[in-house]
């Protein structure tokens, strides 16, 4: 079977980890990741959790040899809107050289790449001297609230371990790859306010109760400053803005702001001081609205003030910013800015922390980075180079892989990321797909990138 | 069967107006109200419109006779959330002598009692000089859309007649009766925000877009001052405010505005300048937001930015504001703050004049009112006061029974509406329910009242 065909049997599991009522869904696609390892010819261990378990694919060998771990995950968000997919999200199909479905790109797609990578390599040198774990999660897409459980008791091996090698970041398209550098972190939760104790008449009782979408309004519009800027004390405390490589290298991405422009279909970018739009998205923090709602949705009007509102917000962060503290600031600043006749509880959802590395070679690398990832940094350029036709731009992404920074924080390990979904794969989005040109080029990258780890 | 057994039967069809997926309801509902008119010895004639009909029950007689109409709305609010009633909405029951089920307070019960009223006194007077036109509408809860076009139609048979009478208003209690002299008009509108074409990867693009959701709430934040006054120019043009008699017998009303803090289950009560919040509700403009909604609602937390979002957006105007200009008002200042980067939609929804009427006596009384008006009002006080025990307070209500100005406006009929559901009856919410009591002594004081304006 060819990889685009068992990465479409992959996909047919839907693997939603936010919603219990896809259990099932998580347990095929576990399964057949685990026969995917085992095909690899390496011993697979499932690794219980307190809700998605981890997958553990291992080769061993000697002391001596390199050790790598291959990071993906089994788990994909929600479709909806469902009505919004060209073909069901969960019935992959394939147009235009692309394979459609939920999880095609995040993180099936690319994670099979790797896995099928190495399996090539080792049908083709079997005695190769390389360590490989595979590590599969199951959580990605709610925070990995588990992993830290797992790292607790993992720590002692993978911290032996010389890096961590994964593809769930993006590159612009087949024509350049880019190996991503830095990844922003995330806080989460949602806000609920509450006013009266059931929904009122607008009429009978409008003028004497604060609504409690107002006060959600008051609170949300609170939040930004007129320049786009977060207005929460102490938000940019800490950020480490772009060394210069690091703006130089972005003005090489092939991507002009006009063009973003229409590829997001807005009629203006917006971005907060400090930060071209570009710059924004993967150096800058944020806060955003995820959803919204309260009151009355349907067809129609309905006169009510309602007893209820919610808001779901998110952070992402960037490298010198602490999860946990800037939780601590916005939570303190949604506490403070509830009006009288509201009351509101706040759930917390998720917090990671955000990661940087530097390659080889740029300034201020550090001396004494490990050898082996030294190498691997050099060699994913000639890797790429080959499997692609041009080397690869080395970026810090706006996206999170929550667990890389717990991994650097726990193990020690840094992560050297290959990214293999492009900008019209609409991740978390309908009709998420993944160019079938990548599939096949990225296998090749894999395999050459794998050798050169090995055997220099 | 007695006065409860039929409303019951009424309310069992679910005749909700704004949701086309009732339409059966509407018409069982109709066909009993039909039933009813025709029981009362009524000649019925339905009249079509261009969604709900519009039933007619007519008494005729020589034009020396009085004239009333006798108004009331079949329709009633959507359900929903159908989780929150005790029993469901359309299975009326009795609890504590209260009868349960959605339409019981808003508005089938009350209008029921006036036709039953009147049945008993023809029944014992069957010469009544008195000439009655019952009209039951079925779009009152979505704003009355077809009412002016059947007004343009029947506005000379309608003009001959003396006064409207109706019970589409609330009374604090069985002990304490009103007669409601205005009646807040309405506006109503959706504003759709649009942003990104699709949704996106919070992460991948979060730094370089507007977020819907933080236009939406900038936007609606806007909408209010910090004082809980209205923001939008020109929004207080022409306000009357209420007359030192009006709010004298404001202070009669049997409520204090700490029970009325526990009613509403609020740790404050919010009310805009120069109103306290009983005030407020009664003779002071408001913009409240009935709905919000857009990204993701579900379970857990989804990283987009959403393509969309809305908000739906109600006025409830006082005597001097007028419908169509505060709408014009309301509309451009919304137009007006669409940030750069989202497009916007603007739906109007409805859209009515408030009401007013001075009581025959009351200072500013016109001096050529209508005589068999004046009558009725001095009529009102002694049936109540017979039915009830007690005479009833003089106030205008924060409702809007959109119709009754616009009735003034084409036929010059004025208004008298007498208070039956109570705030324990939760209009538009769930568990709407309908004191037994009331019905009883209601049916009574309607029996007195059209004996009284019939033969003084």
């Amino acid at each position: 079977m060819n990889a685009v065909d068992i990465i479409s049997d992959y996909v047919r599991f839907p693997s939603v980890s936010t919603d219990p009522a896809f259990s099932q869904g998580m347990a095929g696609a576990r399964e057949f990741a685990a026969k995917l390892l085992a095909d690899a010819g390496l011993r697979v261990e499932t690794v219980q959790t307190p809700l998605h378990p981890i997958l553990l694919g291992r080769r061993d060998g000697p002391a001596s040899w390199p050790h790598i771990v291959l990071y993906g995950h089994y788990d994909v968000q929600p479709a909806d809107p469902l009505a919004l997919w060209t073909t069901p999200p969960f019935d992959p199909q394939i147009r235009n050289g692309r394979l459609y479905g939920r999880g095609a790109a995040d993180n099936k797609g690319p994670h099979t790449i790797g896995i099928l990578g190495l399996a090539s390599l080792l049908r083709r040198r079997p005695d190769l001297p390389l360590r490989v774990t595979v590590l599969l999660e199951g959580e990605e897409e709610i925070g990995s609230p588990s992993f830290p459980g797992f790292l607790g008791k993992y720590k002692g091996e993978l911290s032996k371990a010389d890096f961590v090698l994964l593809s769930d970041t993006g590159s612009p398209s087949a024509k350049q790859i880019v190996v991503t550098t830095g990844l922003r972190g995330i806080v989460g939760l949602e806000l609920r306010v509450k006013g009266p104790k059931v929904d009122l008449h607008s009429g009978l009782h409008g003028g004497a109760v604060f609504n409690p979408i107002q006060a959600l309004a008051d609170i949300c519009a609170s939040l930004h400053n007129a320049d786009g800027s977060v207005n929460i004390p102490g938000f940019y405390d800490g950020v480490l803005p772009p060394a210069q490589w690091e703006r130089d290298e972005l003005r090489k991405f092939p991507l002009s702001e006009a063009a973003y422009r229409k590829f997001l279909g807005v009629n203006a970018l917006y971005s907060q001081p400090g930060f071209t739009p570009l710059e924004a998205v993967r150096y800058g923090p944020t806060l955003e609205f995820n959803g919204i709602g309260g009151g009355y949705q349907g067809e129609g009007g309905k006169t009510v003030i309602p007893s209820e509102a919610f808001a779901k917000i998110t952070c992402r962060l960037v490298p010198g910013q602490d999860a946990s503290r800037v939780l601590k600031k916005l939570t303190a600043a949604l506490k403070s800015r509830i009006p009288k006749g509201i009351t509101a509880e706040i759930i917390v959802r998720q917090g990671n922390n955000p990661y940087h590395v530097i390659p080889s070679g740029r300034p201020g690398a550090p001396k004494n980075a490990n050898p082996v990832l030294a190498r691997a940094f050099d060699a994913v350029g000639s890797a790429i180079a080959t499997a692609f036709g041009k080397p690869p731009l080395f970026l810090r992404e706006g996206g999170s892989v929550p667990i890389i920074g717990d991994i650097k924080t726990e193990t020690g390990l840094d992560s050297l990321m290959v990214g293999l979904f492009t900008p019209d794969s609409n991740l978390h989005a309908p009709n998420e797909n993944l160019e079938i040109e990548i599939i096949e080029r990225g296998m090749r990258a894999y395999e050459l990138l794998l050798e050169k780890i090995a055997t220099p």
